[in-house]
């Protein structure tokens, strides 16, 4: 099958995690016990095709945000970006990158382009992965299984992109 | 690729909302500063597919639920439809009918049509697009993007569909 | 087009559920009149492949959690597997089990296998349905449409596994 892009072409991440270049705090509401933590991370991937395990940067923000149980959502602020859960296995990510380009492939001629763009694959994309995920927080922890983990796939990247970690729920009584 | 339907066959609306008929409130449930404000949307499309910015209609479920700080659930209330978060630009609408079709065509012997039904596609585009989405809210409003709307898709209208719009969080302090 | 698998190698069940084996309540924090409660179900799919509907699970956990207005969080708590929200109607099980085989399927040479593993399929078939979902709940039930059900898939069953069932939100006044 002719594709666009080879795995090669991406910047494929298991481990570390994409650098955020800024957490930035946008809201923190309580409300007796209750806490709402929004913050809004900031930074550029070099390359323009990624997945990225962005594990660390949530669990911190969670952390900030003194929520023990309740939610954060972890969403992309881009329509060519998306927000998944999945394991973080090298090999993985590489059948990942191969499977969702043969889905959604660079290049074709798209409507979108019309516009001048040429990221129609990465609206795609983005559709097909979602731009966010919600997360269960127990005990002040992801309740998540043992190889689950978040991921930032990026799919129109080299310039400046931001991702939504709200966290929200019942504070940690301390 | 042969297709059941190209993108004339689609009510691509980028811009316009749905109009939808009736707003009904289902509930409004308040216990200190928390509130949870739950909508039905009720409407027809006038073609069988069609893919429209609901994004007008979700602000204004949200202003008359009067949570400055949470999440806003929209969700279809069809195994037929979903919601999904992209670009409202008309060219890429029509690339986004084109592809969740040749992905999930119409028009194949489907098992489901032994029970009389023509729409087993519909239900693939369903699951394929997600019938509903989180959305967060901060200061009141939707904590999105520049680009990012919130889009209906329907895929086997023509007749009274419902959505849930339902807003979470804690209350605007006024 | 070459499968790896048919439908008749999936447990496609329709009305009966997983037959979970343990409910474990994992968390119940209740502050003021808020009420999140959260359990782990347990279980073992007779087969490798499964579509399940676990709706009557969701629904004895949110019963127990005595939340009356908020959301339940289900998720799969494993990379192969997803919670999905369709029809319960035997032909379109049918369907689905043989479009997302179609799309993502078992038996290729993915670079996930380095590992041992064989079930490349299962993970990029997880990521296509998703992990997990958000429902909403309104009066102490799901606010679902007429023919709206949770199902549970399964990509790489025959072993133990867990779902994550997490309702939030204000209590019921009794």
């Amino acid at each position: 099958m002719k594709r666009g892009l080879a795995a090669k072409d991406w910047l494929l991440s298991a481990h570390e995690s994409v650098g955020f270049e800024r957490a930035s705090v946008i809201a923190h509401v309580v409300s007796g016990e209750q806490i709402h933590h929004t913050e809004h991370l900031s930074f550029r991937t070099p390359k323009r095709y990624a997945l990225i395990n962005i594990q660390d940067e949530v669990e911190a923000v969670l952390k900030r945000s003194g929520v023990r149980d309740g939610i954060v959502f972890v969403g992309a602020m881009h329509i060519t970006a998306s927000i998944y859960v999945n394991d973080a296995e090298s090999g993985l990510l590489s059948d990942i990158a191969e499977w969702i380009e043969a889905i959604a492939p660079y290049g074709r001629d798209y409507a979108h382009h019309a516009t001048g763009e040429d990221n129609g694959d990465a609206h795609l994309k983005s559709i097909l992965f979602h731009p966010s995920v919600t997360l269960p927080v127990t005990g002040g922890k992801l309740d998540f299984g043992t190889w689950q983990r978040v991921f930032y796939a990026e799919f129109d990247g080299e310039r400046s992109k931001r991702v939504i970690v709200k966290a929200m729920g019942i504070a940690s009584r301390e």
